[in-house]
């Protein structure tokens, strides 16, 4: 019978030949793994003098991605990227990865070498050791977990918790981009232009953690609080004032986004400040600087690559959270994702 | 209308809601957790001069476990033993977690309260703290991943490949009482004596992970190479010699089981070498000693509570990976679980 060689599927080769497999895929160990891939535990020599950050984000098919519109190697690079982006957010360093991921046994074996691709090529560029993991079969769909460790200097840890009011909010950049990305993924009117597309998707698929930016911020000591903007500037902007116990007024016109997500947001009749403020998985940093920082911070961040933006204050708390947007002040909610409400 | 109060829903306490209930059923973080739960990562104090541990195990309903005949509280404790076992299998000692949860949105708020309870009472247990995690939606069953850190002394730490030729395989105690025990879960037929079924039952549930034994095997100086066994004795003593190149010889009638055992396999015609060799989760350590070491290795582990035996030597790679049974030479294969073969 002549046909289609069968393409290898992960039941055939066994968890030893999927690890090798996996093990390939992913950078050479740097000098401080002293043990990696291949034994009960990692072994790693710790930095001097530094606090470990700790941090772990599981992603689900068809929750979180669905293999209809995220090639294989994006979903790879995004597991390891939010991770980086909580370590960022702290003012710390990624450092090493365990990878747990839980796969239907029917699944091409290299669907997997893809998927793990990714995962390296976003260690590579992050400096990133995976040190090792766990690979179970998922009676559903495909599952991915990373665990991530980091470094941060004791004094250069930022927290949720320390804003105070006076205190101005920043955003490191535009907002709305991974929404607009996601929208256009999923759409098939050609309502946008090719570049705008491109420039959304491309946020969407494969985000940026801004480590050099949480380092910058983290040093110059006018930082007080700071989170990654993974739920919508919203959520994360009520979650810094609930941790520190305080209200906000953000201005909504202040805050920015592309061309590209005004251009589509123009062609679909949304208001770009929806998915600025609710869209959520921009991953940049949201954070609140001491009033007399905030141009040394700014200018800090522009020589960084930003455009980094001022969005709104910190108030007293019984002023409580609120938007305002021409002249109007609304409450802030959070609208963002919750992974649990419909 | 009269009805029975609806049980809270995971979708109908939203994401805050449930990592303030999950925050409570964990024990209070030690002087060396600077922030745990609620920030964008946990902040640890890392021990001076020691190597840091890191491991990652993920479990999935109906994989790994059966909600029919498993209570929350013994899946969140094995989800946590598991991890402390590969730690323990290093020489280590268990320090902080992060556990993420995959949790279908209809399942009531109180089952994963119970879940971590399970967590809390194993991290209390093994002064692990839990540092931080991930809440998210699962459009299947459960799904728990933990990524566990731990520490080492530098010349302390052992690896599964240094097992030489001349050297002796150890076991730290009985093996297949894990097997027999999920062989009681899932039987109906009343073959064995409460008792028995009890202390085998209760070994399924609720392993221990052998971190002090794996501190004594460590310091001993005379500990060549160590696995925890997950996957069954023959599966572990395999991944020692193929890490190490060397070949082994087992002796079938020195494998120890207990008593329980002994009587379950007779009611049901089993042998108990099937069990001890092929059942795994018994996660006692296998591991390999310099001849000159034995006897106060053996000691040693007598000491601390063990009832610890010799099961085979290290041989030349040449001579190949066999068991002995009766004078009988034959071939040791896996035979233990790997997640994805039939």
């Amino acid at each position: 019978m002549i046909g289609w060689p069968e393409p290898m599927k992960i039941k055939d080769i066994g968890e030893f030949g999927l690890i090798d497999l996996l093990a390939r895929q992913v950078p050479a160990p740097s000098d401080r793994v002293v043990k990696g891939i291949g034994d009960d535990t990692a072994v790693i020599r710790p930095e001097q003098g530094k606090l470990v950050l700790m941090t772990t984000d599981m992603i689900i098919e068809d929750v979180h991605f669905s293999l209809r519109y995220t090639p294989l190697r994006a979903v790879g690079w995004k597991a390891l990227a939010v991770n980086i982006s909580d370590i960022a957010a702290m003012g710390g360093t990624p450092a090493y990865a365990v990878v747990a991921v839980g796969i239907p046994p029917n699944m091409e074996a290299g669907m997997i070498e893809e998927l793990y691709s990714g995962l390296g090529e976003c260690a590579r560029i992050y400096q990133t050791d995976i040190v090792g993991g766990d690979t179970v079969r998922s009676p559903g769909g495909l599952i991915i977990n990373v665990a991530l460790s980091g470094w941060v200097e004791p004094n250069r840890v930022v927290y949720r918790s320390g804003a105070c009011p006076g205190d101005i909010f920043m955003v490191s950049g535009p907002l709305g981009t991974s929404a607009a990305g996601l929208y256009a993924l999923n759409s098939s009117c050609p309502v946008v232009t090719c570049d705008a597309a491109d420039e959304v998707i491309q946020a969407h698929l494969r985000p940026w953690a801004r480590v050099k930016e949480g380092l910058v911020l983290g040093r110059s000591g006018y930082v007080t609080s700071m989170n990654d903007i993974s739920d919508g500037l919203a959520s994360e902007v009520l979650e810094i004032c609930r941790s520190s116990g305080t209200g906000c007024e953000l201005y909504a016109d202040s805050i920015p986004y592309t061309g590209a997500v005004a251009e589509i947001c123009r062609g679909i009749g949304v208001p770009p400040l929806e998915w600025a403020l609710y869209g959520g998985e921009d991953y940049e940093l949201v954070f609140t600087v001491k009033p007399e920082g905030a141009d040394v911070v700014k200018a800090a961040l522009h020589e960084a690559g930003c455009s980094p933006e001022i969005v709104g204050k910190v108030v007293l708390p019984d002023e409580g959270c609120i938007i305002v947007e021409n002249h109007r002040r609304m409450a802030l909610t959070p609208g963002g994702y919750d992974h649990f409400r419909e």
